[in-house]
């Protein structure tokens, strides 16, 4: 039996999730959310399988801090001894091409960390500062990363490169490396389980953050997000794929700096920008049955970005067997699910309307004659670090104790 | 019977063709090009269908000029005098939203058209050029303006809007316009003629610059370019769609101006950048056949980006009827054409082999039990330029002659 720490460092945020593992078993015995670090009115909340919750308001200046706090309270709650942590498992926003699976954090991969970090201007720091935090405050223990990136190292090269001059891809790095990989890759697992077989699916990971993945015998062959999170389909707030002129013309036109109008592409476009400031599905569903003109249009542009993308993937894969959503609108949005699945009659979609009115729960919503299946599942990115975490350690494991008898 | 002259003008160089029109028929009695307008070597070339080509050079440091060379060769060769030309039709780069159909030059649409050609910085001037040559030389003439945009003004909100703050298209006209729409609705018109009814179209016009049109009953729904002709599938130069954040990061990282950066995505990215310097098709070919890596990866590259928008139009149009192809490469290379079509057997369609080896030639190339019908057709820019320049010019006659009797 191990016990393994998740943890997921944003900026200003840190998700911890602790679980129980056997070889055929796992159970999430805490969850944690630290809010607010670095800003005013920090807390961090933790929840329990079989202890009341803790919650504690106290300054969070960084990570460090956090982590500590975190430990604390485990170790008051959950755990007799921190020493009963066997590994930490971490969410890394970016492998580059160095990480086409998870790895054993040593000084080696850290020093390729840092390297490519440089890639993901806006979170970078934080992810390190979540590994850099565990270092110090448990230098012994086994560290694990698991990349956004890595499941979609196996896309080829067409799918991958952009038609800009060839040294900006050898010399400058700048290709499709695809993002939310660790999601797309379970909920193409649990589709397989469900189906019993893999073959051609197009995963739609639809929350703030959104993407869609063409998926061949479980290898991600496609993705729509690009060289950042910020292309790709219309999300909560990012833009998605635009002309690539546009953010030069802004700056020209406009008088804006690079940094403003990128700040515009993923904080200020997308439903948010198109609707006049509403993100969140649920209030665009509202305002569309009452007739909010701004509100049919951003649900329109959404719908329709995602129909083009499972349209393009569908040649990349040369028809499907399986849509899958997952992530906060995909799970729980019957309305934008019956809007996409509507427009893909072409491709053998038929949905069950009954069983799309399921929300949260993994569930097959196609009807039973639909030449493609439509799934429902629940994204749980921790659940894969924390099983990539265990795998590694137990195989390193059994590496050391291994002697030719 | 009119005459009508028709032009094309770009930065350094000016098409022109000459018509003979009636009601139904249409002849063109003499075709010519300038190059290298405002640059040293320049030189005038006119063939002829009925006279020896006439081919001068000198110098030529302006449209007028050019203009002025223009009709004193037409006049010493197939006109008897100027006064038998009836009307001049221009092609113009942009209409913006304020044309959905070619229109008669008077000085309110001229305003327009002046604000319009801030929207197209790097040609917008040439375009200009022309009408006012002509209007110095010719002040009497009447000068019909064709625009590469105003079949795409038929698209629906959700294709043409960006997911930006809306106020980038409310008060910037930053939106989706679309090019190349003079031939999309050529090709379009002729498929309908070919096939004896008008349904889910998808149109590809392959030359240097290159888009996908998806048209549904003759009408455009959705375009590949965009904002500016950079946007959308890998041309002979041109990028295409990258992700959005990529300019700024070039910029940031690589300390290069926007213009920089804009130039490399226009002239020295597309097939020319990926292969390493390449932007002929039949160059690729070649290249292909002998191994060179890079010349696959960039025809590989060229192919999927197509293959991508026509399965997502596919979905747009929920299923095609149709598969057009043009323009150079699109007309001649049989070799891009069973690329692209041997991957989309998921749609329905089937490419005949033997029919596919024409070249430059209208033709049907797919197999008659293809349910998709693949059609070749070279297209024909001038011809509806000339044809709509002649409608409104007779349209406006038999208006000013109508007397109630």
């Amino acid at each position: 039996m191990e016990k393994i720490l998740v943890l997921n460092s944003g900026s200003s945020t840190l998700k911890c999730q602790l679980f129980t593992m056997y070889d055929d078993y796992c159970e999430v015995i805490a969850k944690g959310l630290a809010e607010r670090i670095g800003l005013s009115d920090s807390r961090i909340t933790i929840t329990f399988k079989d202890h009341p919750p803790v919650i504690r308001h106290l300054p969070l200046p960084d990570h460090e801090v956090v982590l500590k706090e975190v430990l604390d309270i485990l170790q008051h709650t959950v755990l007799h001894d921190i020493s009963e942590l066997s590994a930490v498992g971490h969410r890394l926003g970016h492998g580059g091409e160095f990480f086409n699976r998870s790895v054993i954090i040593d000084e080696q991969v850290m020093q390729k960390i840092n390297d490519t970090m440089e890639l993901l201007p806006l979170h970078g720091a934080a992810f390190v500062h979540g590994i850099n935090a565990i270092t110090h405050l448990l230098p012994k223990i086994s560290q694990v990363a698991v990349f956004d990136t890595a499941f979609h190292q196996t896309m080829p090269k067409e799918a991958y490169l952009y038609s800009l001059p060839s040294e900006q891809y050898e010399k400058h790095r700048i290709r499709r490396y695809g993002f939310h990989g660790t999601s797309h890759r379970y909920v193409s697992e649990m589709a397989a389980d469900i189906l019993g077989f893999n073959g051609r699916f197009i995963s739609c990971h639809l929350g703030n953050g959104a993407s869609v993945t063409a998926i061949r015998d479980g290898q991600s062959v496609d993705t729509s997000m690009g060289f950042t999170p910020a292309a790709g389909i219309m999300m909560g707030t990012r833009c998605g794929d635009i002309d690539p002129y546009i953010p030069l013309y802004i700056m020209k036109h406009q008088n804006k700096t690079a940094d403003e109008v990128n700040a515009m592409m993923n904080k200020e476009s997308g439903l948010f920008g198109a609707s006049g400031g509403f993100s969140d599905v649920r209030d665009l569903e509202k305002r569309c049955l009452q007739g909010d003109s701004k509100a049919i249009t951003a649900v329109d542009m959404y719908v329709y970005n995602i129909i083009k993308y499972i349209g393009a993937y569908a040649a990349v894969l040369d028809g499907i067997d399986a849509l899958i959503f997952t992530a906060g609108i995909g799970e729980n949005s019957s309305f934008i699910r019956k809007k996409i699945c509507d427009r893909l009659g072409y491709l053998g979609i038929k949905l069950d309307e009954n069983a799309n009115h399921r929300r949260g729960e993994r569930a097959v919503v196609s009807t039973p004659d639909s030449p493609v299946k439509v799934l429902v599942i629940p994204t749980n990115e921790e659940y894969i670090i924390a099983r990539d975490t265990y795998d590694l350690i137990a195989n390193r494991r059994r590496k050391k104790s291994f002697r030719v008898a």
